[in-house]
């Protein structure tokens, strides 16, 4: 099972007057990670498509906080898809600082069209996307 | 059982490119109506205190997304406490818009006494906080 | 000369690592009193028209700042237009705690005509708003 | 005169509902590079200092905007120092998008002890600083 790997610093903006990084602030933080690893597999969490348009609105985030960190500091952050559904996705991180846990995330998210003045639609995942995904999805 | 009601409006700086309340958004949202719903009971989230400063970092977060909303949509906001531990209280969230539910959250904040440049310590929460807790948790 | 008062309370995801609001955060701020101020107008910075959409897209912002703010202050906001052109209105703002001055901002916005998939259009600002934002702007 | 150059991509969470990066996200993006800029340096906007804490708390900001960037966009982005003071610096930014101008920018900051309880005290920019920023503030 694969994994995708980055890193992200602590920018100032991020923390708060507990000095440490705010806990609603790994939410942008995991969602960058995500479509940098969308992009690396040549594709973009919004995309235009000869019916219009596909896009992934977020039906669920949680994260665990392990540990703090704070300004300046380097995070890693290892991205892997906890579950692989015929329209969802559940993109699953680990954060760590210097080999130390900080946060475990999950973001799931559900392959929709989107028309304009219309809810998302729900679809199935295009074939040669979760081609893409697949090995990135564990066994489970 | 209690619950604690307030309102928020969705600002433009709040919304995203798909035209609607970005998904990591909602998590200040709730956490400035569990500081409001503090004040109402006459306590802050970061609490001077003789032995040093108590305050609540967060152990978990997680959010539901059951419907978007947009730009001044008018959201109600119900908090009740979901889990009152001997140190921990976990605040529950449920999000409607006219009606129609938006989204549901659950934080989980534990109680800790701050000294500077040591880690947070975890204590029981005090005896004239959980008193005015009770109320608002549930019979689970 | 009339002007525009509301308050804003400091929420804790705008400070930062040095125990104040951070600087970045006023800008959101005064943006939400501009909105409040033109729902008090019975006007949005976001209107449907006959030809499309009237939008407001910002092309100056600046701030000074003269004092700090924490956590749960309680700020209180002056909104007056420091400028009314043809095309254009500038936003005046001045924020104290407590009496004492905080910041001054400006903001500038162009009335514009949005199309989609076109760069915005300015357009002169309609009679029904410029006569509705007459008594907010100076002698100047 | 030199300056420093870097490159920052537009994420989802800085765009809003007109589809294009919102204007108050312009300010923690130049901050964020202009701590880049001072850790090249080999400093940090908050130090550690014998006689307490030195940093830089920001005394106005300011933005011209000139151009709409969208999600994903990668923008080029030239940090000098348009004026050094002897306890200020005011940090000059050229955002540009393919080449094409974006916005300008501008903050002054203000060196600063920082003790506990006590408002910042400016200060003389030590001597090892400015010497680091001659080389990038113009003749003017």
């Amino acid at each position: 099972m694969a994994d995708f790997r980055t890193t992200r610093r602590v920018e100032f903006a991020a923390t708060d007057a507990a000095g440490i990084m705010h806990f609603a602030s790994f939410f942008p933080l995991v969602e960058s990670v995500e479509h940098e690893f969308l992009r690396s597999l040549g594709m973009s969490v919004i995309t235009p498509d000869p019916a219009g348009m596909i896009s992934w609105p977020r039906v669920a985030a949680h994260c665990e906080y392990l540990g703090a960190v704070r300004f300046e500091d380097v995070l890693d952050i290892t991205l892997s898809i906890a579950r692989l559904g015929k329209k969802s996705v559940t993109f699953a991180y680990e954060i760590t600082h210097a080999g130390r846990a900080v946060a475990n995330a999950e973001i799931t998210a559900v392959c929709c069209r989107m028309l304009p003045g219309e809810p998302p639609q729900s679809m199935v995942i295009p074939a040669d996307w979760s081609k893409k995904f697949k090995p990135f999805a564990g066994a489970k």
